[in-house]
Protein backbone atom coordinates (compact mmCIF):
# COMPACT_ATOMS: atom_id res chain seq x y z
CA UNK A 1 0.00 0.00 0.00
CA UNK A 2 1.69 2.68 -1.15
CA UNK A 3 -0.54 5.50 0.48
CA UNK A 4 0.27 3.88 3.47
CA UNK A 5 3.91 3.96 3.09
CA UNK A 6 3.98 7.48 2.20
CA UNK A 7 1.99 8.52 5.25
CA UNK A 8 4.04 6.50 7.88
CA UNK A 9 7.14 8.08 6.35
CA UNK A 10 5.68 11.55 6.25
CA UNK A 11 3.45 11.96 9.60
CA UNK A 12 4.87 8.87 11.42
CA UNK A 13 8.12 9.45 13.89
CA UNK A 14 10.47 6.74 15.06
CA UNK A 15 11.83 6.74 18.61
CA UNK A 16 14.65 4.57 19.97
CA UNK A 17 13.73 0.91 21.01
CA UNK A 18 12.60 0.43 17.78
CA UNK A 19 9.44 3.01 18.46
CA UNK A 20 7.33 3.36 15.29
CA UNK A 21 5.03 6.30 16.29
CA UNK A 22 2.03 6.89 14.43
CA UNK A 23 -0.17 8.84 16.78
CA UNK A 24 -0.67 11.61 14.12
CA UNK A 25 -2.97 9.55 11.95
CA UNK A 26 -3.57 6.29 12.99
CA UNK A 27 -3.51 5.68 17.09
CA UNK A 28 -4.77 8.84 18.76
CA UNK A 29 -5.40 11.57 15.71
CA UNK A 30 -7.05 9.34 13.59
CA UNK A 31 -7.36 10.24 9.79
CA UNK A 32 -10.50 8.68 8.52
CA UNK A 33 -10.26 9.17 4.89
CA UNK A 34 -7.01 6.98 5.84
CA UNK A 35 -8.43 4.57 7.48
CA UNK A 36 -11.30 3.92 4.60
CA UNK A 37 -8.39 3.17 2.29
CA UNK A 38 -7.42 0.63 4.81
CA UNK A 39 -10.58 -0.75 5.50
CA UNK A 40 -11.04 -1.15 1.48
CA UNK A 41 -7.56 -3.05 1.21
CA UNK A 42 -8.67 -5.26 4.14
CA UNK A 43 -11.64 -5.83 2.22
CA UNK A 44 -9.94 -6.52 -0.87
CA UNK A 45 -7.48 -9.14 0.66
CA UNK A 46 -10.16 -11.06 2.54
CA UNK A 47 -13.55 -10.68 0.56
CA UNK A 48 -13.11 -14.27 -0.83
CA UNK A 49 -13.91 -15.59 2.51
CA UNK A 50 -16.25 -15.92 4.58
CA UNK A 51 -16.28 -13.58 7.33
CA UNK A 52 -19.11 -13.68 10.03
CA UNK A 53 -17.98 -10.85 12.66
CA UNK A 54 -14.53 -8.97 12.88
CA UNK A 55 -12.56 -8.69 16.00
CA UNK A 56 -10.08 -6.98 17.57
CA UNK A 57 -8.58 -5.37 20.97
CA UNK A 58 -9.17 -2.41 22.82
CA UNK A 59 -7.82 0.36 22.26
CA UNK A 60 -6.11 0.90 19.31
CA UNK A 61 -7.72 -1.88 16.75
CA UNK A 62 -11.15 -0.47 17.48
CA UNK A 63 -11.43 2.66 14.93
CA UNK A 64 -9.68 0.46 11.97
CA UNK A 65 -12.04 -2.72 12.79
CA UNK A 66 -15.58 -0.50 12.67
CA UNK A 67 -14.13 1.23 9.71
CA UNK A 68 -13.18 -1.82 8.04
CA UNK A 69 -16.33 -3.27 8.93
CA UNK A 70 -18.32 -1.40 7.08
CA UNK A 71 -17.06 -3.00 3.37
CA UNK A 72 -17.74 -6.52 5.04
CA UNK A 73 -21.04 -5.57 6.44
CA UNK A 74 -20.51 -7.26 9.72
CA UNK A 75 -20.15 -6.58 13.04
CA UNK A 76 -17.45 -5.81 15.20
CA UNK A 77 -16.31 -7.31 18.54
CA UNK A 78 -13.13 -5.83 20.23
CA UNK A 79 -11.87 -7.63 22.87
CA UNK A 80 -11.38 -5.20 26.43
CA UNK A 81 -8.51 -5.37 27.81
CA UNK A 82 -9.48 -2.92 31.41
CA UNK A 83 -11.64 -4.55 34.27
CA UNK A 84 -15.13 -3.58 34.28
CA UNK A 85 -17.81 -3.87 36.32
CA UNK A 86 -20.48 -3.67 33.47
CA UNK A 87 -18.12 -6.79 31.12
CA UNK A 88 -20.32 -9.85 32.10
CA UNK A 89 -18.79 -12.23 34.40
CA UNK A 90 -18.93 -15.05 31.23
CA UNK A 91 -16.28 -14.45 29.05
CA UNK A 92 -13.71 -15.80 26.91
CA UNK A 93 -10.26 -15.16 27.80
CA UNK A 94 -6.68 -14.76 26.25
CA UNK A 95 -3.34 -13.91 28.16
CA UNK A 96 -1.30 -10.88 26.50
CA UNK A 97 2.47 -10.33 27.82
CA UNK A 98 3.30 -6.77 27.20
CA UNK A 99 6.84 -6.25 26.62
CA UNK A 100 6.39 -2.48 27.27
CA UNK A 101 4.89 -2.84 30.80
CA UNK A 102 7.12 -6.30 31.01
CA UNK A 103 3.55 -8.05 33.00
CA UNK A 104 0.84 -10.54 31.23
CA UNK A 105 -2.84 -9.09 31.29
CA UNK A 106 -5.95 -10.68 29.99
CA UNK A 107 -8.18 -9.85 27.43
CA UNK A 108 -11.83 -10.83 27.35
CA UNK A 109 -14.74 -11.22 25.01
CA UNK A 110 -18.47 -12.12 26.85
CA UNK A 111 -19.45 -15.07 25.32
CA UNK A 112 -22.76 -13.53 24.35
CA UNK A 113 -20.60 -12.30 21.66
CA UNK A 114 -18.98 -14.99 20.05
CA UNK A 115 -20.37 -18.20 19.21
CA UNK A 116 -19.09 -21.63 17.43
CA UNK A 117 -18.48 -22.08 14.25
CA UNK A 118 -18.55 -18.37 13.91
CA UNK A 119 -16.09 -17.10 10.93
CA UNK A 120 -13.61 -14.21 12.38
CA UNK A 121 -11.65 -12.24 10.62
CA UNK A 122 -9.08 -10.53 13.38
CA UNK A 123 -7.49 -6.77 12.30
CA UNK A 124 -5.83 -4.60 14.21
CA UNK A 125 -2.94 -1.89 14.34
CA UNK A 126 0.58 -3.41 14.73
CA UNK A 127 1.82 -7.10 15.22
CA UNK A 128 5.48 -7.13 16.21
CA UNK A 129 5.76 -10.04 18.20
CA UNK A 130 2.44 -11.46 18.55
CA UNK A 131 1.12 -11.11 21.56
CA UNK A 132 -1.79 -9.51 20.92
CA UNK A 133 -2.66 -11.45 18.66
CA UNK A 134 -2.17 -14.65 20.15
CA UNK A 135 -4.29 -13.56 23.39
CA UNK A 136 -7.24 -12.69 20.16
CA UNK A 137 -6.90 -16.40 18.59
CA UNK A 138 -7.03 -17.69 22.75
CA UNK A 139 -10.41 -15.97 22.36
CA UNK A 140 -11.36 -17.91 19.33
CA UNK A 141 -10.11 -21.28 20.35
CA UNK A 142 -12.33 -20.91 23.45
CA UNK A 143 -15.24 -19.93 21.20
CA UNK A 144 -15.03 -22.95 19.07
CA UNK A 145 -14.96 -19.94 16.35
CA UNK A 146 -13.19 -20.30 13.41
CA UNK A 147 -10.35 -17.91 12.66
CA UNK A 148 -10.76 -16.98 8.54
CA UNK A 149 -7.44 -15.08 8.54
CA UNK A 150 -5.92 -12.04 11.00
CA UNK A 151 -5.21 -8.34 9.38
CA UNK A 152 -2.85 -5.89 10.22
CA UNK A 153 -1.89 -2.16 9.25
CA UNK A 154 1.72 -2.20 10.27
CA UNK A 155 4.18 -5.58 10.97
CA UNK A 156 7.56 -5.05 11.99
CA UNK A 157 8.40 -7.53 9.79
CA UNK A 158 11.77 -7.72 12.33
CA UNK A 159 10.18 -9.14 15.57
CA UNK A 160 9.03 -12.97 14.99
CA UNK A 161 5.20 -12.15 15.39
CA UNK A 162 4.67 -12.52 11.43
CA UNK A 163 6.82 -15.41 10.81
CA UNK A 164 5.26 -17.17 13.87
CA UNK A 165 1.39 -16.93 12.48
CA UNK A 166 2.51 -17.96 9.03
CA UNK A 167 4.55 -20.83 9.95
CA UNK A 168 0.99 -22.08 11.76
CA UNK A 169 -0.58 -21.53 8.76
CA UNK A 170 -2.52 -18.04 9.71
CA UNK A 171 -3.39 -16.34 6.44
CA UNK A 172 -1.88 -12.83 7.87
CA UNK A 173 -1.89 -10.08 5.59
CA UNK A 174 0.19 -7.02 6.36
CA UNK A 175 -0.58 -4.08 4.60
CA UNK A 176 2.97 -2.87 5.34
CA UNK A 177 5.85 -4.49 6.47
CA UNK A 178 8.50 -2.65 7.87
CA UNK A 179 12.42 -4.68 7.84
CA UNK A 180 13.84 -2.24 9.97
CA UNK A 181 13.69 1.13 12.46
CA UNK A 182 17.96 0.70 12.84
CA UNK A 183 19.47 4.51 13.19
CA UNK A 184 15.45 5.82 13.33
CA UNK A 185 15.38 5.16 9.46
CA UNK A 186 12.54 3.24 8.31
CA UNK A 187 13.24 0.21 5.45
CA UNK A 188 9.74 -1.34 4.38
CA UNK A 189 9.89 -4.79 3.15
CA UNK B 1 -34.03 8.44 17.18
CA UNK B 2 -37.09 5.91 16.85
CA UNK B 3 -34.57 3.01 15.68
CA UNK B 4 -32.44 3.47 18.53
CA UNK B 5 -35.32 3.56 20.93
CA UNK B 6 -36.03 0.09 19.28
CA UNK B 7 -32.65 -1.31 19.57
CA UNK B 8 -32.19 0.02 23.03
CA UNK B 9 -35.77 -1.90 24.02
CA UNK B 10 -35.13 -5.04 21.99
CA UNK B 11 -31.51 -5.68 22.60
CA UNK B 12 -30.60 -3.31 25.85
CA UNK B 13 -30.46 -4.46 29.69
CA UNK B 14 -31.30 -2.77 32.39
CA UNK B 15 -29.17 -3.88 35.72
CA UNK B 16 -30.00 -2.80 39.21
CA UNK B 17 -28.05 0.68 40.21
CA UNK B 18 -29.05 2.46 36.62
CA UNK B 19 -27.32 0.80 34.59
CA UNK B 20 -27.98 0.49 30.92
CA UNK B 21 -26.20 -1.62 29.35
CA UNK B 22 -25.95 -1.65 25.63
CA UNK B 23 -22.79 -4.08 24.92
CA UNK B 24 -24.67 -5.73 22.05
CA UNK B 25 -24.27 -2.71 20.08
CA UNK B 26 -22.77 0.24 20.64
CA UNK B 27 -19.76 -0.84 23.48
CA UNK B 28 -18.32 -4.02 22.83
CA UNK B 29 -20.16 -5.87 20.32
CA UNK B 30 -20.52 -3.06 17.60
CA UNK B 31 -22.73 -2.66 15.11
CA UNK B 32 -21.82 -0.80 12.32
CA UNK B 33 -25.03 -0.30 10.75
CA UNK B 34 -26.38 1.55 13.58
CA UNK B 35 -23.77 3.22 14.20
CA UNK B 36 -23.91 4.21 10.04
CA UNK B 37 -27.25 5.78 11.14
CA UNK B 38 -26.44 7.23 14.38
CA UNK B 39 -23.42 8.81 12.30
CA UNK B 40 -25.66 10.61 9.69
CA UNK B 41 -28.18 11.58 12.71
CA UNK B 42 -24.88 13.27 14.25
CA UNK B 43 -24.26 15.17 10.76
CA UNK B 44 -27.76 16.11 10.44
CA UNK B 45 -27.68 18.01 13.68
CA UNK B 46 -24.54 19.66 13.45
CA UNK B 47 -23.90 20.11 9.50
CA UNK B 48 -25.06 23.68 10.12
CA UNK B 49 -22.13 24.41 12.19
CA UNK B 50 -18.14 24.39 11.28
CA UNK B 51 -16.57 21.53 12.80
CA UNK B 52 -13.24 20.70 12.08
CA UNK B 53 -12.00 17.64 14.42
CA UNK B 54 -14.55 15.27 16.93
CA UNK B 55 -13.10 14.81 20.19
CA UNK B 56 -13.98 11.92 21.87
CA UNK B 57 -12.98 9.71 25.21
CA UNK B 58 -11.38 6.22 25.01
CA UNK B 59 -12.46 3.56 25.11
CA UNK B 60 -16.55 3.38 24.17
CA UNK B 61 -16.42 7.09 22.20
CA UNK B 62 -14.20 5.69 19.27
CA UNK B 63 -16.09 3.87 16.89
CA UNK B 64 -19.19 6.10 17.29
CA UNK B 65 -16.53 9.03 16.62
CA UNK B 66 -14.37 6.96 13.70
CA UNK B 67 -17.87 6.10 12.11
CA UNK B 68 -19.57 9.58 12.62
CA UNK B 69 -16.31 11.26 11.31
CA UNK B 70 -17.09 10.16 7.80
CA UNK B 71 -20.31 12.00 7.30
CA UNK B 72 -18.16 15.41 8.51
CA UNK B 73 -15.12 14.47 6.32
CA UNK B 74 -12.96 15.73 9.77
CA UNK B 75 -10.35 13.74 11.70
CA UNK B 76 -10.85 12.43 15.04
CA UNK B 77 -8.81 12.68 17.92
CA UNK B 78 -9.59 10.69 21.24
CA UNK B 79 -8.27 11.58 24.87
CA UNK B 80 -6.50 9.53 26.38
CA UNK B 81 -7.07 7.58 29.49
CA UNK B 82 -4.49 4.97 29.91
CA UNK B 83 -0.80 5.45 31.18
CA UNK B 84 1.30 5.13 28.11
CA UNK B 85 4.65 5.56 27.34
CA UNK B 86 4.13 6.12 23.92
CA UNK B 87 2.06 9.55 24.56
CA UNK B 88 4.09 13.10 24.27
CA UNK B 89 4.48 14.25 27.65
CA UNK B 90 3.12 17.46 26.03
CA UNK B 91 -0.63 17.38 26.39
CA UNK B 92 -3.94 19.30 27.36
CA UNK B 93 -5.09 17.48 30.48
CA UNK B 94 -8.80 16.77 31.58
CA UNK B 95 -9.75 15.19 34.61
CA UNK B 96 -12.63 13.18 35.22
CA UNK B 97 -14.63 11.90 38.17
CA UNK B 98 -15.27 8.32 37.97
CA UNK B 99 -18.57 7.36 39.90
CA UNK B 100 -18.24 3.48 39.72
CA UNK B 101 -14.62 3.44 40.55
CA UNK B 102 -14.87 6.40 43.32
CA UNK B 103 -11.55 8.16 42.28
CA UNK B 104 -10.40 10.90 40.00
CA UNK B 105 -8.16 10.56 36.59
CA UNK B 106 -6.99 12.35 33.96
CA UNK B 107 -7.43 12.15 30.14
CA UNK B 108 -5.12 13.36 27.57
CA UNK B 109 -4.60 14.70 24.25
CA UNK B 110 -1.41 15.35 22.70
CA UNK B 111 -0.33 19.35 22.20
CA UNK B 112 0.21 18.51 18.66
CA UNK B 113 -3.67 17.38 17.57
CA UNK B 114 -5.43 20.09 19.22
CA UNK B 115 -5.05 23.80 18.19
CA UNK B 116 -6.00 26.95 18.93
CA UNK B 117 -9.05 28.29 17.42
CA UNK B 118 -9.89 24.89 16.05
CA UNK B 119 -14.29 24.25 16.29
CA UNK B 120 -14.47 21.24 17.92
CA UNK B 121 -17.68 18.57 17.92
CA UNK B 122 -17.16 16.13 21.34
CA UNK B 123 -19.22 13.11 20.50
CA UNK B 124 -19.41 10.12 23.48
CA UNK B 125 -21.33 7.18 24.04
CA UNK B 126 -23.38 8.26 27.60
CA UNK B 127 -24.04 11.50 29.41
CA UNK B 128 -24.96 10.71 33.10
CA UNK B 129 -23.47 13.22 35.70
CA UNK B 130 -21.22 14.90 32.57
CA UNK B 131 -18.06 13.71 34.17
CA UNK B 132 -16.17 12.78 30.42
CA UNK B 133 -17.72 15.73 29.05
CA UNK B 134 -16.44 18.14 32.08
CA UNK B 135 -12.57 15.96 31.08
CA UNK B 136 -13.57 16.70 27.51
CA UNK B 137 -14.18 20.66 28.03
CA UNK B 138 -11.34 21.16 29.93
CA UNK B 139 -8.94 19.80 27.29
CA UNK B 140 -10.64 21.88 24.47
CA UNK B 141 -10.44 25.00 26.57
CA UNK B 142 -6.24 24.05 27.39
CA UNK B 143 -5.95 24.32 23.56
CA UNK B 144 -7.71 27.37 23.11
CA UNK B 145 -9.94 25.55 20.83
CA UNK B 146 -13.59 26.29 20.12
CA UNK B 147 -16.18 24.36 21.62
CA UNK B 148 -18.91 23.48 18.64
CA UNK B 149 -21.29 21.39 20.34
CA UNK B 150 -21.73 17.89 22.01
CA UNK B 151 -23.33 14.87 20.77
CA UNK B 152 -23.63 12.30 23.00
CA UNK B 153 -25.99 8.91 21.72
CA UNK B 154 -27.55 8.09 25.31
CA UNK B 155 -28.44 10.84 28.11
CA UNK B 156 -29.44 9.63 31.21
CA UNK B 157 -31.78 12.47 31.55
CA UNK B 158 -32.56 12.13 35.55
CA UNK B 159 -28.72 12.67 36.41
CA UNK B 160 -27.45 15.98 36.32
CA UNK B 161 -24.87 16.29 33.03
CA UNK B 162 -27.11 16.97 30.20
CA UNK B 163 -29.33 19.59 32.03
CA UNK B 164 -25.75 21.59 33.75
CA UNK B 165 -24.51 21.55 30.07
CA UNK B 166 -27.70 23.04 28.21
CA UNK B 167 -27.72 25.58 31.82
CA UNK B 168 -23.94 26.80 30.36
CA UNK B 169 -25.55 27.57 26.71
CA UNK B 170 -23.68 24.75 25.79
CA UNK B 171 -25.14 22.78 22.20
CA UNK B 172 -26.11 19.78 22.91
CA UNK B 173 -27.92 17.02 20.85
CA UNK B 174 -28.76 13.42 22.57
CA UNK B 175 -30.02 11.14 20.38
CA UNK B 176 -31.90 9.78 23.06
CA UNK B 177 -32.78 10.58 26.39
CA UNK B 178 -34.01 8.23 29.42
CA UNK B 179 -35.68 9.82 32.10
CA UNK B 180 -35.79 6.61 33.99
CA UNK B 181 -34.55 3.36 34.95
CA UNK B 182 -36.69 2.73 37.96
CA UNK B 183 -37.72 -0.88 38.23
CA UNK B 184 -35.59 -1.69 35.72
CA UNK B 185 -37.77 -0.57 33.13
CA UNK B 186 -36.68 1.90 30.46
CA UNK B 187 -38.77 5.29 30.25
CA UNK B 188 -37.65 7.63 27.25
CA UNK B 189 -38.96 11.38 27.38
Amino acid sequence: MDLLKEKILSEGHVRDGNILKVDRFLNHQLDIQLLNQLGTEFHRRFSHLPVDKILTAEVSGIAIAAIAAQYFNVPVVFAKKLESKNLDPDTYEGEVYSYTKEKTYKIRVSKQYMSPGENILILDDFLANGEAMKGLMEIIEGAKAHLVGAGVVIEKGFQPGGAELRAKGILLESLVIIDSLANNEITFR
